[in-house]
């Protein structure tokens, strides 16, 4: 017993050794591949060379004559591959532009006045789906009653059904411009579509992209050219790294001024409408520099636990909170029972103001 | 112990009786809320109306003395103004378009010469993505060697980060529709964007709607308005009914030829990229009228089971199957992982003709 | 068109009139059905009978003629026996025995003198396995220091693999109560066979069931003969409802004291271990009377967002949080990554006291 | 840009010599590691040994000087640790035992003259539930007749709710003891814990392990100690992988008469009661020497898409199917909806007949 374990503390000294030998060849291979990284971009060339990498691959495979078999051999390779197309160009363009590494610190939008940001929580409330201008009015005269400045209300619906109420389209905009004009607040709504864009700007203060589109990276793309803040929905199928990417998409694009919303992802939980992954609040703002908010209608679909999770939410971390409610939720086109009534969205507020500053 | 006997057959005698009375008031119910359907087509006002719905439910609460506990009287009516809305209007609009249950049959979609849906199982191969002239040619030729007709290859490529490789754009699709016309062949190939629909429409035979743009309802209703077949991908984290609900959009633009694609949901398993959900093969053949293929590169992400998956799909009762396939997938550009070889593609189709004609 | 809003408005009328008859019968069928399930109690029958369901369905289908179609009237039937069967026999034990509406408060549970569900959050922490007894002495000694006099630890570790460190068995246990018993605080420990039981209750204070063993019943049925009380972890693959029922079955054994814990469920995002449901404390905490801690550990399977994550727990109104900690996390056995350090559990404790009363 | 490309190849050739390096130096490691493993067997050690690895990460930590970042070197060693451990003690016991890599072919397991995974798919019937003497009879003499010689049947119920049927107990073994032995058939029967294997053995033929237990690994740890075969079912939220070791607890027990059962997994959908996931099964085949059977009425929980899924899942490589069938399933005490009628069974084994021998 002894002998062996003299033996394993003489092999653990060996190994240590060679650490040393390999860490000195990895630190050469990074020095070469960030070069490589420098003259790509000079040349314009994507980091990444899916061919390259191939024959590379081969090229061990062939030359390691074992004992380590040669798939694991290729399976280090690849990490190390990973790692030095991930870090390759350091100092240009090697990061994401979205990402908190960069020097500067969190992003604080200003939609006219109304600051997204700051440390200071905001809350988005209104219509599930504009309807007439009486009920826009009534809601959001409400809401202004209470604070609120930011408007949301849907013009352009995504509807599972083909036969349910789609929006009122541009009408639906005017009436929520009107609105928000005449209480001086500001305007979120959805644009479904790029063709929309000129349309939805000349009415709206924050363009939205809803959770089915966040995947849609041509609308993404033109999002990007517009000058507007843009509130990025989590797709409900979408990873935190998927929607990290969605994000960069749009600030790749030129426009930098993104809030991101969590909104529930869908598992196989039926109590609430989605499952809030109150986990992406502390991750997204580790990892990006930007706004996060979270939609409490819909990820739960249900409005009698709004308050403990509205608080939870803002607990995390959270920028603010985006929520429905509607003058007479029981005559709502859509949305009905997730929509807090005018009474259910004073007592939210109240029940904040214990916690958080507005 | 036998008088309790007795008590609980007269006790269901009783509920019997009454069973019959509420059968007689359902079935009156139904009658106008029959009438009521076929009014509100004439008015051109939809079905559900939730204001109304949620008066007749106050009303109820009301009217009702127990001892059945009011909520639970109100998820009975709940139940029976569903079924009525789902059945109003019978015999003019009250089901869905692309359902199986209008009298007609399987759609059979002739593209060009080649058939889908008629029983014989179609094949479609070709590259995650187009690269080069020569990539295409000599995989094409391959594919048509071995009897493929149909092409597929991505010109248009949604990809998560916006720094990988997002496809050549129109140069990709005179690639594709060159080699395609030189083998007698058809392309199917990506639409993202109602932008580039008449752009595509002059290079492609079929339009795919990707996974990721499933829920894009725009993209949807433009792609309706198309003459050029459609086929469908389902979305990775969409139920079937709102897959069905997908294709009902295309289908009420006015496009009824559409091809639906299954190809895999997220789950928590990682062996495979997605999981294939075979069960929705069935359940789409006998909910619509459409066919169903199966994507086995994307739903699998690996290539060491594609033969009995690709048996499996069949023996299910798909009507073809999607599968990537390059000349050399070492050297892809993007998914080297799962694009098949010549010599796999070979193998793949030589199994499949052990057990199905083509 | 104003012909058609007359007999719209005449047909609205006849249909609440026959909503009238429909409310009579139902109230009447619910008084019968009442009455069966006294009946069923004293003759110890269950209420619901599949056997005489279906005979009831089949006779309803024999009787309607339409023009409801048949399989509607079945689920508007098959509605109003869910309800029935549901309430039967109210006022005895119609409801489940941990439900909140039982006429009694929410439960509070006394751990010799430690108490839990009074309204101030408790804090359970220790090391994910027990090594050996410097180890735990070296890690209580620290969490006592700050307060926290719930000690937990692993002596029985179910491990995804056979080869992976099982736990010190008995030899575990009495390191725990040595430690405990000398610094004054209570163990919790898991409990993996119902052969265990009578071992761990001398050495615990409280019974773990572990997420792995939500759906094992056998266990569940011995545990509720256990007077020691038990913390449940909800199944990372088990609904809400199933959760519920799980405590069902050691309440209905006979052991009312006990703890849901809330620990993440699986979802397709991998940031983090799990996905840690929020929404299920105010909803188990709505649904049942019993008290309801968070996981931190295991939810996250990671540090860096332990602090707002804890936080958001208890706004969303946890009456405690577990999580594991490690005198030394980078020398332990199991769970490295997520075992927080004496430094790290210090920072946590100082970050909850900002905000709530321990 | 020609000076470029010079430059790119110049620092390629660089890199591919840095490469041989890193080789030369991993297998270099790779041979230690693998002594390491052998002493580490003799001295009865975990291979596995997290403080020497963190040990080791630490000191890596501190020699590297860079430019390759600290953390991203770490990544790399953790892989190549990874690689280390999974293949240390290469020649002893390495790999899984379950593993199809060990030289042994494919498991045939011999039930009383029943064989499994011999090539020929084998049919296992029976009810849900074991209710009464002649439901058993009349049911087992249907399945007799059509060739099935393997009964299925539950005395022991896992039940969601604890006032659902439980399940006859010993009084149901005796019946399907008793209908199988004057039939000569074989007796499937689940064990729900490990007090009750003693019992069961004496009636049944093949222990059965229910998808909620698959995580219970006392109980698989007992079942190992059993001679009689086992049928495991996967848990309806574990990873193949978890199911590979759950099977792996039972053989390391000593019972290596193991049936793999994919039963379907926890998703979003709700068509089915669960999603089949069809790509387990090649892949349980290709990594396990197991038989592996599927069972079509959990994993579907509805009869309409039985027949399809049924050549599907036996396309795909199952070794034998699983199914629930009753005389009178309207009648039957659970899962009604599920279980096939002595017609629809009749229909499903005409139906597979075409393309299987049985």
């Amino acid at each position: 017993m002894e002998d062996n374990q003299k033996t394993l503390n003489k092999l653990r000294d060996e190994m240590t050794a060679v650490n040393g030998d390999i860490i000195n060849h990895l630190n050469h291979f990074f020095s070469i591949s960030n070069k490589i990284g420098i003259i790509k971009d000079k040349m314009g060339l994507p980091h990444f060379d899916p061919v390259r990498e191939s024959e590379m691959l081969n090229d061990i495979l062939m030359k390691t004559r074992g004992p380590m078999p040669a798939e694991d051999m290729q399976r280090v390779f690849m990490e190390i591959f990973k790692v030095s197309v991930k870090e390759m160009g350091a100092g240009t363009r090697q990061k994401l532009k979205v990402s908190r590494h960069q020097g500067k610190g969190s992003k604080v939008i200003n939609v006219g006045g109304v600051v997204i940001g700051n440390g200071i929580p905001v809350l988005i409330g209104g219509p599930c789906a504009v309807e007439y201008p009486e009920q826009v009015m009534k809601t959001a005269t409400y809401l202004k009653n209470m604070g609120i400045r930011l408007l949301r209300g849907g013009a352009f619906k995504p509807r599972t059904s083909p036969y349910n109420f789609q929006g009122l389209g541009e009408e639906g905009l005017k009436i929520l411009k009107e609105v928000a004009t005449s209480l001086d607040m500001r305007v979120v709504t959805e644009v479904m579509s790029s063709e929309d864009i000129p349309l939805i700007e000349k009415y709206a203060d924050i363009l939205q992209v809803g959770t089915r589109n966040m995947f849609n990276y041509s609308l993404l793309k033109q999002i990007g050219k517009s000058r507007k803040p843009v509130l990025l929905k989590r797709g409900f199928m979408a990873t935190i790294e998927e929607f990290i990417l969605a994000a960069e998409y749009i600030y790749n694009g030129g426009n930098e001024e993104i809030i991101l919303c969590e909104r529930g992802i869908r598992t196989f939980e039926t109590q609430t409408r989605n499952t809030l992954d109150i986990s992406a609040i502390p991750i997204l703002k580790k990892e990006t520099s930007l706004p996060v908010i979270v939609d409490i209608s819909h990820s739960l679909g249900r409005k009698d636990i709004v308050l403990p999770i509205a608080h939870a939410a803002l607990a995390a971390g959270a920028d603010g909170l985006v929520f429905e409610s509607h003058f007479n939720p029981a005559a709502a086109w859509s949305d009905a029972q997730q929509q807090l009534d005018m009474k259910e969205t004073e007592e939210l507020i109240r029940y904040l103001e214990k916690y958080f500053k507005f």
